[in-house]
């Protein structure tokens, strides 16, 4: 199968049930309302080594947040509930509660499952409760003015781990291959791309042969440069680059989306050569999303 | 003590010693060496409730960077040395060494005291050592080409907590001066300030008087929506919004500047009427940073 | 009538016809695609001196640009066809054609007028026809690559000058109403505010009465800063700054829902007192605007 | 000569005199102070079809503007003078002075020839002449406060023209390269790159072939993707993209350092192959900067 001259490989993506939980950040500004949402999710790339999986999820308008200011949605991620709930709940705490004109709302009012962050508990007694929107809420007083608040979040069983790779020849191309795919599914509401501009640069594999204390190392198979060293190689000939974008969703239908305006996006950059997508051959996660089928 | 109209109070910042690391981030270009850089300081606003207090320091132009190519400088700072070398770590680890073209250098080489970063161990095996300008690193095979590293970052026991206030009558005015005091700070190598877009709308004191099991909680005597009831208030007459800037720096002299500028900045704007600063009466923190001294 | 306690003043926004272009740019990335729609809308904040009104629209997802890569959807205005005419080929040929990887499309498929591009003579016999999504695109050699544009771009009667003004007791609050009303307006199809960041500081009156050579001067009766020696001064009362939005549009409804969307965005910013808009009494303009109609 | 790996080849560019002007533009916060200088050298890639070639120089920090706010140096050329002074006026009054919180002073207080732009006519009586920091200014009420310039900007005779070609394989890697030229020569002062984010796409030659009616067209013996029709191509063997930086500056050596700096950067970028310049084989333009010369 080919899209704009760009191979897909018949392979799947293979994903993993996860916990996910969702908050609307709003501010004054539409700039201050992102800056908020940036910093709250942070140092959030890989549940790996990071306390969360976390990302901007898309710009909400002022006509319709419950305070009628500009915002942005976030996606913060966890397979264990306990952790999402302690994340989630430092994560507003830390940087949305301290951040000028913040406010922040329930991401998922419909989510049957919620958690409690119970932020008022900052207020020491000065806080009272309002309703925003038809939201119930907490107002708090700060030095800054005031920090609206609800204290329930709705969380759902949503999807980790959906995956696809960008082949090049060329580093660069593979790279603005990895960008386009990013900014298709930037836009895109219940799903997010974690790492650092939504791409990863060095796909791990769990363990290490030689270092045994380490839980996770670098996916040698894969690794262009030492092609020549590793007899099970997977670098298809030619390759010189390989970008990977990992995406976590509120569903199966939101990853698969996001995979496939992802892939087409990147097939529409010149030098993209090959998409493919990473698995353990179907023996550790649920979910097999195969590439052909996000395009029948 | 007035500057362009706005007084300045006779009072001071309290600030701590803390241990204070840099990394050198780089990239294939400005803007994807800054997108690492953020992700590595997120979710870092103070270590009451975050691992680290992080942030992005300056822009290294290509021509004095180790591999010729654009940076970020970034610092990330702990009271406690041992958190310190996990957070350099697990901030590297995660966010630079997973990211697309990154490489990250030791941001003080000259730095007496040195932690080890052992970030080679990801190559299990295939990793090898090179000179980069003059510094001896390791380039480790990943999917996207290769990733070069130091693995020693120097560290100096510097600052925390350098702070002022700015209050206005209005919201607003409040906020374009912090904003502008933070632009000011920006450019300045050795100080950052690590809040959500360098502000802090929530000063807190130490416990709280009603929910004894709260760390800390907010500082009512600084609140001005709820001036009326605070017999005590420190919210003068006519303000109703009083941002802080918080100020983290390798050294006295380095938070110096910084809140030196960052006034002088606040007081160009508009509607600006009072700086001030935090302070625990000088009973905690053994640096006392007069704000008169700063004009000296 | 009030919204969110500002005061609607019960005026209206005097509006003139205005014949309006539109152009899709499209590039291999999203950042190109801005890029390049800012560059070719710079220059064009008025019609009084600039050649055109201008502005960068809102931003096309790669799933619905004929050539499936992302796009901004740009606005060039003129009351003159003739001198529309120029400028949307002057603008096209010395901002787009020029940038890398860019291509130009027909904003306005439907409009039943159009005006003639004709780009590809730059292609000096080498360029040739091509068919893109459904488009009639020629594709011109270049150095980068090809450039890819249509040469019929479809124009329609709209309207230019909707207005509101933004008062403030403080400029700082003024200031940020006047930003959010800008991004409010930001991502409505069909609507733009050509001046700096979409504000104007400076509203002036047609000619001069000291300066008899000026076309335009500044409108001392909206001027705070000499309210005092104004005996008609229409500043009211505890006013000290005042912000205009300018919007122009393809309809008297996209300039409607400009409005409206704008001035409920300004509406929620601290200290914005009073919502008005410019008009010559009805004399000038056909399109009377009253800002109270847009909230029935 | 090789860097990097990348051939530079023995050739030179030819560059032209031209006269240079340079504008302060300082606004309330440096956010603004660059959409302002953004919107005021819009339109201006090239003096073969726009009114003046102009560009953001460089970010100037609060503690060195006459007003102590943040500003940005801007660029403004044409080989006229006469040109030229309508250019800048005509730019700092529709861009500059009707943007919200601007100012704007004379870029080149040490320049011997000096150009009028007499913008407080605008104030039609009701400006007045103040002092900010040791400049003879006009403050001119507006709506949104008072207007702040000088009324004298200094001109020098500087170069256009200056440039070199990036070459790749692969159109990706060829404009990764241009950027990070761009990014190289970004904080350079006095020197721009006027084309949309400083890259030329589509170098041109003087008149055309086929469509005499024509002053440019494509230079298609550096077309790579029309290579085989081109028996006098200059398209190296396996070069499939070629993007310009094109450079003015306010001296031969600002337009020197910008060009090696720039040559540096792109030749850091994975997969850039050849270094080139323009020239008209020394027939037109007065200053030949040979490319080898830079690196001595």
């Amino acid at each position: 199968m080919e899209i704009n001259g760009v191979k897909i490989d018949d392979t799947f993506a293979e994903a993993f049930p996860c916990w996910v939980s969702s908050a609307l950040v709003t501010a004054v500004s539409r700039n201050w309302a992102q800056k908020i949402s940036i910093e709250a999710t942070g140092f959030a790339t890989s549940c790996i080594g990071c306390a969360a999986e976390a990302g901007v999820d898309y710009y909400v308008p002022p006509d319709t947040t419950p305070d009628r200011r500009p915002g942005y949605s976030i996606m913060i991620c966890n397979p264990s509930k306990k952790k999402l709930k302690e994340q989630v709940l430092e994560r507003l705490a830390e940087c949305v509660l301290t951040a000028p004109t913040a406010a922040v709302f329930n991401g998922i009012p419909t989510a049957e499952e919620k958690i409690p962050v119970k932020l008022h508990f900052f207020g020491d007694g000065y806080e009272r409760q309002v309703k925003v929107g038809n939201r119930d809420c907490w107002a708090i007083p700060t030095m800054g003015g005031e920090f609206i608040c609800e204290e329930e979040y709705g969380i759902v069983k949503g999807v980790a781990g959906g995956n696809f790779f960008i082949m090049s020849d060329n580093q660069m191309s593979a790279l603005m291959g990895a960008e386009a795919a990013v900014e298709a599914i930037d836009g895109l509401p219940g799903a997010i791309t974690s790492f650092p501009g939504g791409i990863v640069a060095s796909g791990s594999k769990v363990g290490s042969s030689k270092y045994k204390f380490m839980g996770a190392s670098t996916n040698e198979v894969y690794c262009p440069t030492i092609r020549g060293k590793i007899p099970s190689t997977k670098v298809p000939e030619g390759i010189n680059a390989i970008f990977e974008i990992v995406i976590d969703g509120v569903s199966v239908e939101s990853v698969n989306t996001a995979m496939r305006e992802g892939i087409e996006a990147a097939c529409g950059v010149p030098g993209v050569k090959i998409i493919s997508a990473g698995n353990y051959g179907g023996k550790l996660g649920p979910y097999q999303i195969k590439l052909h089928d996000l395009f029948k």
